[in-house]
This record gives C-alpha cells, structure tokens and sequence, in this order.
C-alpha cells in the first residue's frame, strides 16, 4: 500500500449509549495481561473461575455456563442453534428489535416460528403471547428480559408460567439486563439465557456468557444431528471449557481476563447493591430529562433502570443532537433501531458508567446540544436529577 | 459465592507452540486502548485503514475483506456457511485436522463433501485429488495452505489448476500461513480464503481475517436463501464494515486495535523480509532438532518454516516434556492433534516469534526437557542452528 496508517490513538469518549459501555480502569488494564495458550492449564483455571462467577452472577447452578467466542449476538445464535432442531416449533415475543433478531436467526435454523408482536416501547402483554399460542405445543418460547432497543424491562415470571403451559423451554436474552437488574435463572426457571460482556458487565465486547439449564441440555442431548453452526456448537464449546478441555478453537485469553476481572468487580459491589446502583441512576436520568420536557418512550413501569429511550422532538435532526454530543463533548449515545430509526435516543448508564456524574453529563451535554439546535428545554434537567440522586431508594 | 477469585496476574509464556504466537508489545498495549462504540465514526475509519492493510497483506483487491468477530475457525465457517448452499458439492482436500475440519463444517451447512484424503505428513498429491474428483463438478474445491496440525505447507498453483477444470472456487484455510509465508490471493487465483490474528499476525486471537473474490461474490448473491449462520452472514457482515455501516454486531474495538498495530508491523516489516525470517529460523530449528536425532514429521520440501512438528522419540511420555517446558522454563509448544495425539510436538515461530533467540530457547529447553525425561540427544542442537542461523539465506 502507499502510505502505512499511523499508531493508532483513540480518543476517550464517555461511552453512555446502548453499549459498549464504559469499562473500569482495572478491566481496561486486564486486556493486555500476557497472551496464553488456549490449553494452558494456568488459563483453564481462570476459565473455571469465570464459570464459578458467572454462574453466581446468573443464579444459574447449571454446568453448562461459558462464554461463546463472539459478541452477544454469538450467544442468541448459539442457544437457538443448539436448542432448536429443524422442525422445532418456537414462539417469539417480540416489541422490538432484539426479539425480532430471535425469531430471524431461529428461522435461519429452520425452526417454525411464531411471532407473537407487541407495541414497540410497551411491555408485551403475556395474554396477547398466550393468545398467539393458540393453544399448540411449542419446543420453546423466547422472549428478550430488556430489549434494548425500546428501554422496556419485561417481566419474566407470566412468560415461565406460559412457557409451562406449552410444554416449552424458556428462552431469555438478557444482552442489556446482566449485571444491571435482578436476574437469577435457577429460581426465574429460565431453560436458556444468553448476554454479552459489553453492557452491564462493562467489559470489551466479544464474548457472550451463556447458560443452558437441565432441560435444555436434554434438548440437546437428544438431537439427531449436530447444528449446522460448528463455531457455536455447544456440545464442543462444552467439552472445551468444562471436563476434558478438548481443544476446538484457539480462546482469547486476553478477552478472558477482561471477563474475569469485569465479573470480580460485580460480585465485589454485591449484586443487590448494583442493581439499586442501577435504579437510582436510572430514576434520576429520568427525572431529568423530563424536566427538559422530553418523553421517554416506555411508561414508567416497564422501564429499566440502565438505558433510556427518549423520544428525539419532532423538528429536530436526532443524527444533529447525537454528533454534537460526541464531536463537542466525546461523549456516545445511540439513536433509534428499526422503526425507531431517527426518532430516538438511547441514554444508557450501564455498569461501571452508572454514575452520578454520569447522570450529570448526559443531561448537561444534552441540553447543550439541544439548544445548539434551537430546542428550548421547559425546565432544569440538573436540579430534578440532583433532587433525584439524594433521594431515598 | 463463597470466596472471590484474586484479581488475575498471569505468567509471561514464551508462546512457541501451533498459535496464539508472541504478541508484540505495542500489539498487547493496543488492545488496551480506550474502548469506542462500534459505529463511532473514528473507530469505522480505523476499520477502513484495517480493511486497506489486510488487502495489502492478502495481495486481495476485494472489496469484500474484512475480519469476523470469531477465531480463525469462525472465519473457515464464514466462508464456506456463505459460499455453500445446501446441495452444493464441494470437493476438500485433506492430510490433516483442519482439512477434515472443513469437510465437517461443510456438511453441517448442507453440502455434499467430497473428500480426497492424503497422507497426514505429507502434502497432499493433486493428481489423487483430481482422481478423487472423478470427472464430476464442483461448485468449490477446498484446501488448507499450511496444515498447522502436520507442519505441511501446500503449494496451491496445481490445485488452482484442477478448482478450474471442476469448475469450482478455489477455498483456501490460510489460518497458519498468512504473515509467515507468501500469500497473493489475486495472483494465485483464490477466490475465498480465511485466517486467524493470533498466528503469523501475533496478536491476540478473536478476530477472522477472510475475503471473498468477486466469482465467489456472485455465489452468495446468487444464494436462494440467506445462510442459518446469521453471526457469519457475509452480506450482514459486508453491509457492516464496508458501504453503509449497517448494525450488526458489537464489534470488540480492543480487538480491532491489536489488528490494526498488527498489521501495521507486518507492512512496516515488508512482506518479502518476513518471509525470508520465517524461512531462516525455520531452517535453524530444524537443524537443530535433527542435529539432537529428533526426525521432523514432513520432508524437508513440503515444511513450512513457521511451524515445526517433530515426531516424540518411542518410549517418552511427550505431555511429560511439554509440562516440563511449561512448567520449568515457561514455555508453550503444542502437542499433536487427531491420530497425531501423543506423537509429536508442534513448535512454532510464528510473527513476533520468529527469532533467533527463540531458536535457541526452544532448542535449549526442549533438550532439557529431553535429558530430564532420559533421552540422549545425539548431537548439539546449539551448534547446528547457530550455524544456520548465520547462512547466507
């Protein structure tokens, strides 16, 4: 080539969208640790304390917890393809994007899916699901725990009760809710779950923890072909990171560390702690930018605490107000997904970036791009969330 | 949990086995770099620069050149997943465990595989390929350039030959040999080929670099139906990191910057002076080995320079002298692979590893490990590779 590029330098943005999220000083520091071998008895060892972490994290006692070898979408990918035969029928809710990408990739799979739709920026309504049922079986029902397109929080425990009712596994994706909001899939009886490690772990992305319990192992045990999908086959993921670590392909070990460190850093806070973490920062983002007289598009309710949708008003350039954001103040929110494309922005306060200062800087930032763009806010963003953060849980 | 995992401080290995290989400092440095959002703007212009120096590495003016978010395996699925449809037939040339790994993802996708098997140590002949053939079509001929499980390297000029007279694409496994030997993908007539970072590159593994030439291009538009690896899906892929920057996946921006500085050194290096290292501390460790009366398990003129496998003497038990060499000196080779399994060692210098000092160090150590285990070398190993290692090349 002509000219070689120069070192690369990148700025440090404050990453407040809907993922990556800010990684901690230490988990940064981790992924330049000494590159192992993917059969060094040192790092399998670490492997197995990732497992003995993420099974704490998850409330997942199963054994059948590892991380696949690419980002979250990775993991959706592989508990469907393993889950799932050709044949197999499968009921999504969806009400928004991620739930939509389930029922795509299942389909890809050649399962038979049936998509019950909901209100993209509502909660699904689990008689609207039970209705689109219709009474048949199902091998599985999936639904999305916080689609992260829409800022909704879906409570699981209807869709357990449904999935029971259909003699089918539960299937969560719980891509925005690990390390965020309670999760525990032994006592929520979750058969599948899949995350990533970029949201509220607040680590790099590029692997996605995922757990399979009992049932789902059976699943499948019992299938007559291998999946299609070598690179996600769990049976082979499985004997790698658990038992005889038979070798299928060459881990990063420098993503392992980063996990490693990333989930130390959840357990040491405490699990409650970090979800109350969470809510409080959540409420006060809220707060705020309701004062400035925007909408958020879920109802409080059905809203999680670590990313807010918030309506763009009608008028203004959304791409505008979000590259202000970054180009003036480096700091990175998202925009809108699908049908929501231009009209959203997505204020994420996952993880380690779920800060007071971080409440601050959002709505300080915001602001100033709004009113670069001739949006007058109706009200203090700052007083209504510092009023919101010394507020009693 | 009970008790919390310490914070991980891993050894500092020598990496001189199959891959991962030894990582540059600034390679390591970089993955540390602030994380960015995978559509920030300044992180898809990184990814342009990345794009730029892979075709420059690859000798491949496609377009379509880009790396999965997957090891080198993923890469290997990316392609044939895309470029196969269910039906396809494809004709896989294998003489050892990567050449059968890509018959098994093959069929896992649909395709009817073909197999023509050679000898495991040996390159495999293109005639008994071309008899393998039998006069039939194929919409794809596949073969691995360096056999990282036998230490071969295949010259790739007959079978381009025979990929024309099937009428099939010319797939090539360059997971070993890309940055260790040349690799011209225009000029040898490739039309798909996948590697790996963490071998001749030297970094840090979770990234595929891959591309697709425009008759295999035309292949996947063609498809009838997208591939079921949504993750690998090529189009999805393409519409990523190329033209519109279309979400797909988080993209892990600490793995692109270890690429990036990876690539960079390559092209700083030259191509044409990293091969010619590769070769001459290939041929000092071979000498080495030999002089100490270990047989290597090709013939000299089918040995890639990057990678050695050496037969393990009867009688020694071959994990007990890698965990001596492990354990005593801190350093990784491999062990074999398949029917290999307890027979051999594989040691590589690979990228950053291809020194004279870790010549010296693999010799040094393995002739320890060797004494310890009682195995009396027959000559000096230090001896011969020194004095190769001052040949004129």
């Amino acid at each position: 080539m002509k000219q070689l590029p120069a070192a690369l330098a990148p700025p440090r943005r404050v990453l407040l969208g809907p993922g990556p999220s800010e990684v901690a000083p230490s988990v940064q520091g981790a992924l330049s640790h000494p590159t192992l071998g993917h059969l060094d008895p040192w790092l399998l060892a670490a492997m197995d304390e990732i497992r003995a972490m993420l099974r704490a994290a998850l409330g997942a006692s199963s054994d059948w917890t590892l991380a696949a070898s690419g980002t979250g979408s990775s993991g959706m990918e592989a508990v469907l393809a393993n889950v799932l035969e050709p044949g197999d029928s499968i009921l999504v809710g969806t009400c928004g994007y991620f739930g939509a990408r389930i029922a795509e990739i299942a389909e890809r799979h050649g399962a038979r899916v049936t998509r019950a739709e909901g209100e993209w920026g509502r909660a699904l309504d689990p008689e609207r699901v039970r209705a689109a049922a219709a009474g048949k079986r199902f091998q599985a029902l999936a639904v999305v725990h916080a689609e992260t397109s829409t800022g909704i929080l879906q409570d699981l425990a209807p869709f357990r009760e449904l999935a029971g009712e259909l003699g089918a596994l539960l299937l969560v994706d719980a891509v925005t809710s690990l390390g965020c909001v309670p999760l525990d899939c032994d006592a929520m009886g979750i058969d599948g779950l899949w995350s990533c490690t970029q949201k509220g772990l607040s680590c790099a992305s590029g692997l996605a923890p995922l757990t399979l319990g009992e049932r789902a192992r059976g699943k499948v045990a019992e299938r007559a072909r291998p999946p299609s999908a070598w690179y996600l086959d769990l049976e082979l993921l499985t004997r790698y990171w658990c038992g005889e670590h038979a070798y299928h392909h060459t881990i990063s070990s420098n993503l392992l560390y980063g996990l490693h460190e990333a989930l130390r850093l959840v357990l040491e806070e405490g699990l409650e702690p970090r979800f109350e973490r969470h809510r409080r920062h959540g409420r006060a983002l809220a707060a705020g930018l309701e004062a400035m007289g925007l909408e958020l598009l879920a109802p409080e309710a059905e809203r999680m605490p670590q990313l807010a949708a918030v309506r763009a008003p009608a008028g203004l350039e959304e791409t505008r107000v979000r590259r202000r954001m970054l180009d003036e103040h480096g700091i990175e929110i998202g925009g809108g997904l699908g049908p929501l494309k231009g009209k959203l922005w997505r204020i994420g306060l996952m993880g380690a970036g779920s800060t007071p200062r971080n409440v601050l800087l959002a709505l300080a930032a915001l602001r100033c791009a709004l009113a670069a763009e001739g949006f007058r806010p109706r009200g203090d963003p700052l007083e209504a969330a510092g009023a919101a953060l010394v507020e009693a849980p």
